[in-house]
């Protein structure tokens, strides 16, 4: 029964095929994690056990990787800053995002990088991006509003604070939580309005924009 | 004349080393710069034009050449440690060495590596490691007698600030200068006795001290 056959021969070339998928998403991750996102796309491939022509048959380009790698984390994200938004307290509200971004950084390194990057051809992804960000420049203007977040702080702090963050994230085992726990807890108490003395100005920190250049 | 053409010869020979000497020294402050402390000692030579040979002559060890290198600067942050105490303010002496410190971190991001770790074979390096050390540990708490400087302040809290500035240092161009100031300014108000509230427990983070493994 060839029929039959060749219906058995495309089950499982689809569950290989999810195979390599599955092994292509977990290299990535691995390489994106260890190595940041210009990793060679031939040492994912290498990573993965696939060739490179496989590779890149399910993902033509390394943006397409990349956004798929951490739509997880963006959408997390997203939820992170809706939640916040449904917050009474803008204070907490603020205070809660900062902390689990902070925390999803210390978990995969590789999603700061991915979060500040622009990727124009994933449109998704970069509608996702951008709901989060006008939703957490929501959080800090109701935050600022409340007199509880003190006026002069940047959305380009949000930048830093994952740059600074990311500095710590990068400690072997445990010290990165631990640290990155304190660092988040030092730089919350000196964003609260009350503490709040002249500083100098912020940096020239951005989310990488499609169509934007970044220095 | 003989004689006199040996002696030639050998002035020209130790220009020779000295300039050899010099290009090492260039090479191995931008390699540690761009790819860290455990850059191949190939890649150094390499990049100084020299053969491995003559590098190993010159520098025995990757920790020979590590605290030469980084001599200067290891003496400009005795330095400042030293300017401090003399300081009658106490809370402007602490606040001035995190400040000095800090800007020789952007300025040379080899630095921060070389401090943290141990040397110990290095004797003189190590002395003024420790030296510094405890300085700072006596600037430390002349600040928190004073009563400006919040007292769950812990030693390790300047290595996690050295590491989140290590992540701010990263950026290319003047962003990593502003973007310092702005990350230490937030921190320092954080680190105000007025401005304390409960806070998690300090990272495992320690200086690296000979003998001491580091997790």
């Amino acid at each position: 029964m060839p029929a039959r056959h060749s219906e058995t021969a495309a089950v499982e070339l689809r569950a290989d095929a999810r195979d390599n998928r599955h092994r292509i998403l977990e290299a990535a991750r691995e390489a994106f994690a260890t190595r940041g996102l210009d990793v060679p796309m031939a040492a994912v491939a290498r990573r993965a056990g696939v060739g490179v022509a496989t590779l890149y048959r399910r993902f033509p380009s390394r943006e397409s990787l990349v956004t798929e790698v951490f739509a997880d984390q963006m959408a997390a994200c997203g939820s992170a800053v809706e939640e916040a938004l449904a917050d009474p307290d803008p204070w907490r509200a603020f205070q809660t995002v900062i902390e689990k971004v902070c925390a999803m950084q210390v978990a995969d390194q590789g999603f700061t990088e991915a979060f500040l990057t622009a990727f124009p051809e994933a449109i998704d992804y970069e509608r996702e991006r951008s709901r989060a960000e006008a939703g957490f420049a929501d959080v800090v203007r109701r935050a600022k509003e409340a007199g509880r977040l003190r006026a002069d702080f940047a959305t380009a702090d949000l930048v830093l604070l994952l740059r600074a963050n990311c500095g710590v994230a990068a400690e072997p085992g445990e010290a990165a939580a631990v640290g990155s726990r304190r660092l988040v807890a030092y730089l919350l108490q000196s964003f609260r309005a009350e503490n709040a003395a002249p500083l100098p100005p912020p940096a020239p920190f951005r989310f990488d924009h499609p169509g934007r250049q970044t220095s």
